[in-house]
């Protein structure tokens, strides 16, 4: 039977690879790398990094394949997720096919494959609404969660209290609601129209990368710089990815 | 400067190191291992397991010490881990200050330093109430989340929606709040006595590791037998590390 590696690769620091995920692309016999066009060559690039970087295996063979955009208009955003997965599902379908009898196929994934990555739910897809007969792994990664407080030098948590990982969307509608709230997925930079500047602030964008960019303080100072940097950033690259950690109270706090 | 590397190392299964975290070992003179005491045999074992398989720099030592238990008598909770955190603060101040000048050391820390963990509280703590001259830095690792996940080849998240992290005693004083409820350090079941037979869980203990115990299902189905499995495990082991997922709904419910 046919295998896929789903692996999470980190955020971009190569070094973020764990020996597992080395040794799956080792194993596979094509690694797909999704090129997602214009603004984002240099994402297509750090994977082609990784890939020259690890890939010892010498029949190993990297085959690309370009990404269609998710297409909004006339459409909820949960119609419009559920169109643009079955778009990939079916670039899926062609790649896995495309390997050998027994073979083995690897996708790369930004961060962890569990975490707002929907990698596995269209592998899920193809096996479900395809004749194709194939099985998969996952091999977790570490996520911009983990990037973002190993570079800040903080816990995500106040000790024994909860975390609440969201999006932008969710944080412009709902407000803040934890003690320690992290904002994936924001394009509509929601923590600068979050109403209690005594709230704590920790930013990264690009993290792992080179061009990795953190700040942290009280919102109230600080974001309406934060906002700057961004656009500054996002105009210079091209793309941005970031992430962020709003806190409120602190350790030992009831 | 003296300086520190707190290492995340994943959740016991060596392959999960990073190779930033076997750079941050090989970069340091000496590898702090902490031996939590009778029972917790196993969880020593798999970080010496780790030192011989990635640590290749010739001069490379490992100083063991033992960790102290929490004393929770006649104290409230966040009192108890408050003298738990001074008493280690005590210990990782004489491992420190026996480093080298200019020497360096690190500290190998279950899962991910961010998440439910105190090595970062603790070396603020003794920067700050010791006469310690010394500079860190944080490697991230694979969380049991991660780990979870992948085993269950699940996304964590349903698609757009935000996702809880709690603690035992949280999600049993809160009840489930989230579509996506991670539930960790839970030492008293709390999946057991929430009334939603509807919910799914995916439950998983001593994951990446040997031992890896994974269940999935109809919460109201598959309770009582996961009370009586982890029973049995954590008697046959002396200890065990789960962690589960609660999961209300599904993907492209709004």
């Amino acid at each position: 039977m046919k295998h896929i590696h789903i692996i999470g690769i980190g955020t971009g620091n190569p070094e973020h690879l764990t020996i597992q995920a080395i040794n799956a692309m080792n194993a596979s016999d094509v690694v797909f790398l999704p090129v997602k066009g214009a603004g984002k060559e240099e994402l297509a690039e750090i994977r082609r990094e990784i890939c020259e970087r690890y890939i010892t295996r010498p029949a190993g063979r990297i085959s690309e394949f370009a990404v269609p955009q998710r297409q909004a208009a006339d459409k909820t955003y949960v119609q419009s997720v559920d169109a643009w997965h079955g778009e990939i599902a079916s670039i899926y379908e062609a790649l896995i096919s495309g390997l050998p009898d027994d073979g083995s196929g690897a996708f790369l994934v930004w961060g962890d494959p569990s975490l707002y990555d929907s990698t596995i739910r269209i592998v899920e897809r193809v096996r479900h609404e395809s004749s194709l007969d194939f099985d998969y792994t996952v091999i977790p990664g570490i996520t911009s969660i983990q990037a973002l407080a190993a570079s800040h030098k903080i816990p995500v948590n106040l000790v024994g209290k909860p975390i609440e990982i969201t999006t932008g969307r969710r944080l412009a509608r709902d407000g803040l609601l934890s003690d320690s709230t992290i904002v994936m997925l924001d394009g509509e930079q929601a923590f600068a129209k979050i109403d209690d500047p005594d709230a704590e602030i920790f930013w990264g964008a690009y993290l792992g990368t080179k061009d990795e960019i953190v700040r942290s303080g009280r919102l109230g100072d600080i974001a309406t710089d934060i906002l700057r940097l961004r656009a500054e950033a996002r105009q210079r690259h091209g793309w941005i990815m970031d992430i962020y950690l709003l806190r409120k109270g602190r350790d030992f706090e009831e």
